[in-house]
């Protein structure tokens, strides 16, 4: 199901900028008991983020209005919203007069063959590392060859999530998540400063972490660091917290720490779902 | 006019991934007396980038037949061809069977105030700075938001074309166009090892000064390099050569070597225009 500016369509403009360049951002919603979950903390980095890419955002409200109409009645689902810089000519120079692009959609909600929340999944390191742009890091924007190329490295059914490390050898994010480490009680995360998406569950989980009065801290992580951690996890909005069980032959525990947090997690969730 | 996989279509399907992930590649191909420029070379680049990023090539043959269908009576216009990994689901994980999207449109050719190829133009330095990906540096992909940010940079239309540099303050290219300069009669262009895109004409223009026994270096290009050169121009399939006559406030002459390349160019593409 479809939602494009307001209307129900099925097909796209070739003109629009956000399939000729790349030239748009997206969000990714999950959507339970009709209510599109954590709602403003994904409209609010949407507007954050066209404003860097100079995109005018459209209207908070009437995005709000539109997620909620497709969100009615569904059980679960996964809402995604794309938004590009409209309808161009040819060439990069932005149109005079910006209409940016609007488009709801609604997808399954994916099936996965295992409670990966409770067990935890397997991991791998990426081989295609990720680019550095200062410019563009922390936005989700259209612009994902990267993680196109880099999930396309495995096949099996027995890896859930690759890790990838940016040009400098750090590890930055798994493909479709951002990455969390605990060593000695202290909850880790890499600082994206140079690359990387910076997750509304990622800010969810730091904000949580501090609540419990775990320490926190954003910093360049190698890959050594990750492998001598006591927990590791990666998080997104629809997968929600996956612990890494296993990362190539090196296991880990289900720790405390990672316990805490998704147990912490998903009451905020029930709330979440329940008062709106 | 449009042909979407060789059907006349004014529309793209959502689910295409070259808008979802910008996951694609592009070719402009300057059409002149019904035939598409340098139409082998495009597609030899096309073909051997899709490889690089694992989408299966449309068949050479095909998108020439479809090349020529477009092009046949246009006397001047700009064809532009869209290849990518075709309809997909949510996530980035590409299909099992992968059927390319193949895109070509035709655009009225730029229509510029003076004659920029014969008095050159004024250009600038911008402040985006392009990141560097060895992965995929010299493809032309649809993940272009860096040029569309610093192509933002300047509105005045006494500014032709805008320099970038890379993260590490070399020179790269222009936001549309390749970067040459001359050097006591030595003809520089930047190594594109961590960013930019290898354009057809660059091949083009090296392959001819090869054959003019000019020396031909590609190397790390500083700033200053840049305001220090003989002479300096910009490459695309579609501007041909543009000498640049002012950056910032520094004036250049159209030198010898660039008014030698621009000539035996000129030869180059009326023997293309007149004998296919």
């Amino acid at each position: 199901m479809y939602l494009l500016n307001g209307e129900n369509k099925q097909t796209l403009d070739f003109s629009d900028r956000g399939f000729q360049y790349g030239d748009g951002l997206f969000e990714t919603i999950s959507v339970e008991n009709g209510i599109p979950l954590f709602l403003d903390l994904h409209l609010q980095r949407l507007i954050t983020d066209c404003k860097k890419l100079l995109i005018p955002p459209p209207d908070n409200h009437l995005l709000q209005t539109e997620a909620f109409q497709l969100a009615k009645g569904v059980d679960c689902a996964v809402l995604k919203l794309i938004v590009t810089r409209g309808l161009g000519g040819r060439g990069y120079r932005q149109p005079e007069k910006i209409s940016p692009t609007r488009l709801f959609s609604l997808h399954p909600f994916p099936v996965y063959p295992e409670n990966y929340f409770q067990s935890g999944i397997s991991a791998c390191f990426c081989n295609v590392r990720l680019g550095l742009n200062p410019m563009l890091t922390g936005i989700k924007h259209l612009n994902r060859l990267e993680q196109v190329m880099a999930r396309a490295e495995w096949e099996t059914l027995d890896i859930q999530e690759g890790l990838m490390l940016d040009l400098n050898e750090n590890i930055i994010e798994g493909t479709m998540s951002n990455f969390f480490l605990i060593k000695d009680n202290i909850l880790m995360t890499p600082i994206l400063d140079l690359c990387g998406v910076e997750g509304v569950l990622k800010k969810i989980i730091i904000s949580l972490a501090r609540d419990h009065n775990i320490e926190v801290v954003e910093k360049k992580i190698s890959k050594n660091e990750v492998l001598i951690a006591d927990e590791l996890f990666v998080t997104n909005s629809i997968i929600d917290i996956w612990p890494i069980k296993k990362i190539e032959s090196k296991r880990f525990e289900i720790g405390g720490v990672t316990k805490k947090l998704q147990s912490s997690y998903l009451i905020l969730k029930q709330e979440a779902i329940h008062v709106v």
